[in-house]
């Protein structure tokens, strides 16, 4: 029986997504705890392969149970062989042919920075703190260039480039909240380190290295040598994977996290 | 010289407020990073006394200097002989009688509830995670008892519990943001666990285990062992401290924490 889960994970507690032997994995933690629960080795499919010390609030997966589950109770089960630091949101059964990866619609990041002097402890493993990012004007200039689709060449770790680096970003917005800057970058399907390079290039601008026109001309291709340092992880959430139909559609009250959360 | 500083900490790095032997505390470690910046052994007092596993968001303290500084080297020379669990958001130098416990009109704490089924990670360190707030009608009742001067009696650790048990309680409001319920109470001082026993008692009434008339009957000297139990210290900030005339009017901007911050 297929099922999509929403899971939301404390990036500083795994090495990343991916299943590694010897290292701790989300990939590897849920897998761990499925095993568990089906009795025979179970595999586990993520819509985004975040890196090590990148946070999800809201990561989509996909697997098989080995038995009919009721939906709560698959949840709570599940939970109860991971650790503290990596939660199920909800659960939905789907379509057998159901995948997280491939029917992904979207996938959008938010990074977070924080441009004051001080940074509260509380907020510093969800932040870049950085107080370069002052006046946004001319780093949203850059952020209009984005959304389309272009060859991010330069915005991939150069060991991970695949032949095909064209992508499609459909939204880009910067805004700030008194002392947070927060980036959203929604997009068809990302290269790897693709916003931590796009935030470090950003930052270029921000510290008045670089220009908008630079930024833009990142987009024609260019090798990585070409772009910024890659921003560090703390301030990214793979925050929403948005699917068509949504997985979500008949999720029970009691397995529904809260509307009331900001988008 | 005297001076006021703000500071904010993680609580669960610390064994509460109060300097002791052996233990790893905030005034500790103020004390000991003072020290050394004074080279001879220097205090600082504080103006709440938070339980270990509190946090503070803008815990006001005050000590002296054995020399002149300008305020942002102070503030950094600080910081550089801090965990950087504890921060230091401003200094201000200030008249050399003021005391940061002593001179405080108010001091305002804020209590955070997860009231949905799933926690994220990244906020359960700041949360006391309980479903069970979900009618706030029942609970306003009771905070609309709160303000005013009651004997605080069963709302304070019975060990800790002075002759005089009065106390003036000026504001509290509770509010509902999605699944995040948010008590914010303010007044001129409050006892050993004050703010987590009367959120415990709430949660009595929350569980429908008792009723606002109850709660009432607490207000008038009863003992600890007639209210609530103590809600976990991980859902609590001490939020603001109050002065008249405020320490920080003539903080420089280079030193100004954001104004934009929710206050």
């Amino acid at each position: 029986m297929r099922w999509a889960a929403e899971v939301a994970y404390l990036g500083s507690a795994f090495s990343g997504w991916q299943r590694q032997a010897g290292s701790v994995t989300v990939q590897g933690a849920l897998e761990e705890a499925l095993t568990r629960l089906n009795g025979v080795p179970s595999v586990v499919e993520g819509a985004g392969r975040t890196d090590g010390g990148v946070h999800a609030r809201g990561q989509v997966v996909s697997f098989d149970t080995a038995r009919r589950w009721e939906p709560s109770r698959l949840r709570l089960a599940l939970e109860g062989n991971l650790p503290q630091t990596l939660r199920v949101l909800r659960v939905a059964p789907v379509d057998g042919a159901f995948r997280a990866r491939h029917d992904a619609q979207y996938r959008e990041y938010v990074y977070f920075l924080w441009t004051e002097t001080c940074c509260y402890p509380h907020l510093a493993p969800y932040v870049w703190h950085n107080r370069t990012w002052q006046d946004l004007e001319p780093l949203r200039a850059c952020c209009r260039l984005l959304p389309g689709t272009h060859d991010f060449r330069a915005f991939c770790r150069a060991a991970d480039c695949p032949d095909e680096s064209r992508r499609t970003l459909y939204a880009v917005t910067l805004l700030r909240r008194g002392p947070i800057v927060r980036l959203r970058i929604r997009g068809r399907g990302f290269l790897t380190n693709m916003v931590r390079i796009i935030v470090g290039s950003l930052d270029a601008v921000a510290r008045g290295k670089r220009d908008p026109s630079w930024f833009a001309s990142l987009l024609g291709g260019k090798g990585r040598e070409e772009s910024g340092r890659t921003a560090p992880p703390q301030g990214l959430f793979l925050w929403k994977v948005g699917y068509v139909p949504s997985p979500w559609r008949e999720t029970s009250e009691e397995n529904m996290r809260a509307t009331g959360v900001e988008e």
